[in-house]
């Protein structure tokens, strides 16, 4: 694509586009440890790329609002321009990952009704967890944002997990990020296995980038990717 | 006194009192770093055990309803029996200590509205932050009963801010534990110079508990706890 860049992260690149619209172009880069680990993994940019697309218009077709508008090339979506929130909201499921290591939560616990967590994004930091003062005072989120932020998140896991039980996956827990169109609070980013936990039902194996993460080969990690996306548009 | 023990912590001793009543015994020990750190301060109990029946009173007359009861001797309040919610709440009106460590805020800086935070009582897991979600799955509070216990904590503040003020000193933070007492939430534990930030206004000295966390030596210390008693109660 060549084109200039107004944006790089670990694993997309974020390129001009007509007005009000970009390009998000994903990469073959996966990573680990706020950055700490890092491997090129052909393939996945565009499996990844699917993977986000097939979900969002899986959410769009539920009346929620994502940034998605169509493809551009197998590895690059066209996405509306949002004015991007640097916060990563997750909502867990079943505990695993970070909540079993800070609070007195056991691997594998079930939340019912799901627990939803909002962390800063700031690698030298460790993405530190904020509450509704800390977003209000940093000029991220209004309290009432972060509420109708919640629904949001309720509402993706009403459309997702239903969807992945049926295709015999667990969601354990996902992450999103939000931006601003005006006054509307829009999904952006991307919801690919670097950014959810599903584990196969009944065999608990994981399909997610915790495979990266517990330093199986590239290969095992490719596939497992694959096997998600399959599965999941079969 | 030598009576049973309920329970005891690093610096208090809770024994049993009369049916619904304790005793809450101040020691003289002063410790920091989730307990790594610890000095007997002759004294300090006395100060503590003062200062906080002085706070609680004041309290008690802006109508914020505390365990305060009465005193038994100097270094012991006789206090309500609650059925305490192990979780520290802590109001921050000006920023430092953790907070500045944890995320993009700088020393001194003014929250405006104060920020509250809630942590779960865990020196093996540090205390860990908690959010309105994590304290329902853990059944320590629903969400209601922390949106009323951030009510009390601002009535808290109101009450105390501009009393410190009137002292010539600047009320940084502070932290606080609630008990339920039938459906009532109740102010228990302490307020002392080991729960406030409590700093000079005009020359920053500090009169609180950092003043050892920092380093200084214990006579430093005692003296600062003693000025507080003095100006507080002049």
């Amino acid at each position: 694509m060549g084109s200039a860049k107004i944006a790089e992260g670990k694993t997309k690149i974020v390129r001009p586009y007509r007005e009000g619209y970009a390009l998000l172009e994903f990469k073959d880069d996966i990573t680990a440890g706020d950055g700490a680990r890092h491997d090129v993994l052909p393939g996945k940019g565009v499996l990844n790329a699917q993977t986000s697309a097939y979900l969002f218009r899986v959410l769009e077709g539920k009346g929620i609002s994502t940034h998605y508008v169509g493809m551009y090339d197998e590895r690059t979506m066209i996405v509306k321009y949002l004015k991007m929130i640097p916060v990563e909201v997750v909502l867990r499921n079943i505990a695993t990952g970070s909540v079993v290591k800070r609070l007195p939560i056991n691997e594998g616990e079930r939340f019912d009704p799901p627990i939803i967590e909002f962390f800063l994004k700031d690698d030298s930091r460790h993405d530190p967890m904020l509450n509704y003062h800390h977003m209000e005072h940093l000029k991220l989120m209004t309290r009432k944002e972060a509420e109708r932020v919640e629904e949001i998140m309720y509402g993706v896991n009403d459309a997702l997990f239903p969807l992945l039980k049926s295709k015999g996956l667990i969601l354990y827990d996902f992450k999103l990020e939000f931006g601003r169109l005006g006054d509307e609070l829009v999904v952006g980013d991307e919801i690919t296995l670097d950014s959810m936990r599903v584990r196969e039902e009944g065999t608990g194996r994981i399909l997610d980038k915790d495979l990266y993460r517990k330093g199986a080969d590239l290969e095992t990690v490719r596939k497992a990717y694959e096997e998600f996306y399959r599965r999941l548009t079969s």
